[in-house]
């Protein structure tokens, strides 16, 4: 994997360890039940993160070692997500009916694979770490994942249940400035030391026009303000597809808003809260970002421009995890941390992109269409994964991760 | 309820305490997972029947009693099935999200609703001995849906788990004889003592042709005889909407056959299995019923013949609850206890039929309509619940039940 | 075809000529356009029922005649309609997109046939006559939807096309009254000269309680009161899967039905037109007829009930065809030729029903599943051919054919 | 609308009558049913076709002229296709339901506007002419859709009438190479005199690398290859909503190919013929042309480098309307005239793009999502109307346009 800058071996380790560990406190508040549905097709039951990202160490490191004995033959098929070259796998629409390996067996099948992999750390080869550092990174997505799926169950649930006690967030005044960019050739894509994912390169240049990005984040309040103009109602802000999604399945408000006497309440994984005027928008789609932003009298920035900007950033300081939703920003940035951004850019190949070789380079490249990329890092992302270069992408109509927008303009 | 002759209270009292001890009993092997997902929108998780049925008791006998506090107001929400007059409810196909409360609390709500009606006893009244008694029926046929769908649940995971262990059973020989009635004017539909649903009165008189009905069940082997000589494949055996759905669903066989070297084998509450062929078939639906009949040359009994031909047979001693599955018949009849037989006649009301007034009247007779009547009781039947006069229904492609056939001829 | 009492062959050949040349007559106000195109998968193109009809006599009579020569080889595939054994053909969804073979060469089509049969007319012997008897008949109900189809077609159109001038009718005043029966052992089902079809017979004998009928017909006027007192909001008055209909579908009037300034108005063959309150309520589901059957404190009557109390009365006399819609009733009965009366009685086999051998024995017993029996005639149902032991049927769901009801009640 | 330089008026008008009266010219060989009926969704019956594009040039022009009559109240509803502002509009997915108004109803309503436009063409302003323009350039591409519609409803119907007679193709022989840039910063966008659509602008600077572009399209030899080859049977070729839509919809062949005896055949407008190994490949999706680049060691080019190639070229020259299918190439390019070629680029707006303001600019714009860049012109294209930065679009499951592909490379 020519693209991948390893991290030292002893620095793995650790990393390894940590992430492993993080996965299963996680799931700590929850039961066997609650580990064990799926609220849609595009989410998947805790388990089976738990699981899958386990079958991926297995699968791809340590199935080669002398004398590994496979946990359980049968969960290649459970748990291989789409890697078609590995073999055939079960349904994705029909996860939440596997209800046996329990919870309790698949944290049985994580110790077992950790197990083995510390006993044979000291024989893996350069390309064993390059796939653990894969892993471990994998795993991350995963832990995001999780935690936003097991928030669409909860909130498919009647009687809405909180994953965390609420926590006292305070909220931030943030100024409304724009930060000028004088374009011209830039170079974006991954291109130093440390992992990143195959998409994120080839780094290469590319010729920016003149811009100029918001300084924060759209807020609930420009939200709100969005709402109360019938933003949701006039056709001529939105894309066709768009205006058809918002017909067609009743849109009217960013996803698990709710109205009452007491204004907007949001579901959150603290239970239904009262929405934070001062705090960004989450659970919008591509769509209505895009609508927002003619509202606006603005544009979503594209991919390159957003990079641009956050290159002089520390993405490491953002990191939320710990946190149960996205809090005001607290800083004029807000680039990682509080919510993936979607941009005006389509998920494609970038010049000169070819997928890694053998099962592993099904990796993203097959994902290459129809899908925007969203550039920074959410309050669900692992502390440590955040990179200006990261392309995140989901389909226009999605929002069930945490999903906000920042505005860009020409000059 | 006028349909209803009750039983005396104290033999209700102990009927009440079995039935309600055995749902519990039969639960026992499963896990909170396990009871909380749902497998299709026909079928409803464990957890799901539990509470349901307590709900009913609650909602219907003891929020009159004074005093009593309702166990959980988001309970009523959560747990009626589709008595639109007594509220709002949850969404039938999304029950298999409801992963809290847990199958821990929903124990907890059948000992406290128990416990407050054994408190209550004393003070109940006829009105509400009539809908305990109809309380206990209705979960006696919640147990058998729970089983029924808990061997759907687990026929969908890839591991096929197995919720019993496997019991030998012994085939018997049975004759292949025709029993034949002279026909007339009969008398079908409750009439006697003893508890009835709302649907199998009025009593009434019907004019029987002289007709003759198979001594006994169609049998695997049968079965096996028809795939062979292709009745899958030819359309002249097939209702035009029975075709439809053969070719729509690429049915060949029964559901959850599977054809192996060593011959059929089929998904039971024991795991997969040999298919016994003296055994009755099962999962079959009306369309394969009914061309199953035109291949062997005869034709389903209507529910008159079914019943006039079992009023001289004890229908309580064919239960089978503690099987896994169906077995060989042990008389010549196998009227009771092994499967419910597919007939003729569509689910219509009696001449003279009235639903009862109020929510508890929403029972029956709304259903009225596209589904056709089954005979008899199955294997997973609870012991005890068995009349002549029953009618259980479903819709023509509905399987997952344990419903097979019987065939009757002209004189 | 045993249950077929031939018309005498003379007779029969003014009745081919009559029911040929009529269906010839009824497209005379329809473009090229108007006969190719299909408004919806129930219903089919009136150009394909021309050619139909002529495609049955070609195929079961002329294929069979020495020296007859196949108008067009590839109208077999293109205009057989469910005849499994008769070989493949073209997909029914799809009948709009026929657009050639055009209207013209269509009526070539039925010329030739016609011609070929006159000329073979001398040596046609009893099953062919008994054949031919049967392909008026068809023809005559195809006639029926003819009208039926191009009414849902032009209906479809916003600029609301009419096929005929607008007729005067005259409302003509009817009582209230009830038909009292005694009930007993009666007799119903084809039994004697002339033609019927199949699924007519046997004629049998049936038990049937004491009831009575009411005189008239729902009028326009009783269901614009069913629709002010609420009844499409009631859920208890609803079938279950009814009730789901009507939410799913937001159906709230009969089909067809606008309200506006001047009240209710409805889309006929002769254009949009005010609804006589005097006249027969037409166009509605089974589900909409049981549903203000129970809102009415009554019920519909079984087949057999309405078909002993139609046997005193002559078909023939209330024939409507050259009408564009349904007018009041002219006497006490309007048993036949003002709307089809949906009935209480399944569609399923008479006892002793044997389907026809053959690829016309595919007639109607293969839709013996899932629909309910309606009894009468049409305002669009051709002279002559009307009797009390006609079955027609439809799913509960389907209104596009001009359905009424009459109710009855218990003695 | 400042992206359009007009051609001067006297141009103009003599280039409005030629293509008013082409459009009448290609429907000659259509009847009445034909030019009505509507094949899928995505089609539009060629009645359709001919009414819309009289209805823009009525509703953006004719309706400011002062007494001027619109020609009938109901066409707006019946001929708006998108344009949300300007009211509503009938449903799409019906429009093969509008038997009336017939053909010759719509051609009179093209002499009606045509011959008011005519009257009123001293009194036009800039302003007008430019909206003219734009409704020639409109009617230019609905000519091309006109012709793949009816290609389309054709192929529906079992008997496969042809459109045009069979004409003689002369393959000629082409090269292997490629032609080779050496990338830099590039101009692209529509920036001359001339006409362009909205989304053609603003030209703007690209930074393209190093690349090569095969000299010819990709042949039916080439794809036949493919085939053999199991292309359609290699999942690691294959985007993922690819092979999701490959196996969905059991695609094995480009649309309408077959194979029997004498290899393969494809229908056309000619009715259906031998595929020419020689002529490129046309009728592939996006998916496809991914999948084979792939299977190729190649890939698409984006639209940059396309355009970049194509600048060079003379566009007008490749013109091939009068034919009935694609033919081999006749030159070392075939840029414009053979089939549109997929690109690797998303239809995303270019840098600076502004809507036009009104209802004209619902024009491009609202589709710029989740579309492909299609370039060049294909046989269906009407002369005149080929731009090296037309930018054509559609979604990548879309095949039923004449669409290609030609590979390219990274140097």
């Amino acid at each position: 994997m020519a693209s991948v800058s390893l991290a030292p071996a002893a620095t793995l380790r650790v990393d390894f360890a940590a992430t492993r560990a993080l996965s299963v406190s996680l799931v700590a508040p929850l039961s066997d039940a609650d580990a064990s549905a799926q609220s849609m097709p595009d989410a998947s039951p805790v388990k089976w993160h738990l699981a899958h990202t386990t079958w991926f160490l297995e699968t791809f490191v340590l199935a080669e070692m002398p004398g590994y004995r496979v946990f359980d033959d049968r969960f290649g098929y459970l748990f291989n997500s789409y890697y078609e070259s590995v073999g055939a796998r079960h349904s994705r629409v029909a996860r939440g009916l596997i209800t046996r390996p329990s919870l309790e067996d698949v944290l049985a099948y994580r110790y077992h694979v950790d197990g083995a992999l510390d006993r044979h750390w000291h024989a893996l080869g350069a390309e064993h770490l390059a796939l653990i550092t894969l892993g471990v990174n994998h795993e991350q997505q995963h832990q995001e994942l999780l935690l936003t799926d097991i928030l669409d169950l909860f909130a498919a649930n009647p009687i809405e249940p909180a994953m965390f006690p609420p926590t006292r967030l305070e909220s931030v005044a943030v100024g409304n400035g724009w930060t000028r960019h004088d374009g011209g050739i830039v170079r974006v894509g991954h291109d130093g030391d440390g992992f990143a994912f195959d998409c994120e390169g080839p780094a290469h240049e590319v010729l920016v026009r003149p811009f100029a990005l918001a300084d924060r984040l759209v807020t609930n309040a420009d939200w709100a303000a969005f709402i109360a103009d019938d933003g949701y109602r006039k056709a001529a802000l939105w894309l066709s597809d768009g205006w058809a999604w918002v017909n067609r399945e009743a849109i009217a408000a960013p996803l698990r808003w709710q109205h009452g006497n007491d204004g907007w309440t949001s579901f959150t994984l603290s239970g239904r809260r009262s929405v934070d005027p001062a705090a960004p928008v989450t659970h919008i789609s591509f769509y209505e970002a895009d609508a927002f932003a003619s509202w606006a009298g603005a544009r979503l920035p594209t991919e390159a421009e957003w990079e641009v900007a956050a290159q002089a950033h520390d993405a490491g300081s953002g990191n939320q995890l710990d946190r149960a939703g996205p809090v005001a920003p607290t800083g004029t940035a807000s680039l990682f941390g509080d919510c993936w951004q979607w941009t005006a850019s389509a998920f494609l190949p970038y010049p000169g992109f070819r997928p890694v070789g053998g099962a592993v380079g099904e990796y993203n490249g097959k994902f290459m269409n129809g899908q925007m990329v969203l550039k920074g890092a959410s309050c669900a992302t692992p502390r440590g994964s955040s990179r200006a270069s990261v392309r995140n992408f989901f389909y226009p109509a999605q929002r069930w991760q945490f999903t906000g927008l920042r505005l860009a303009r020409e000059l």
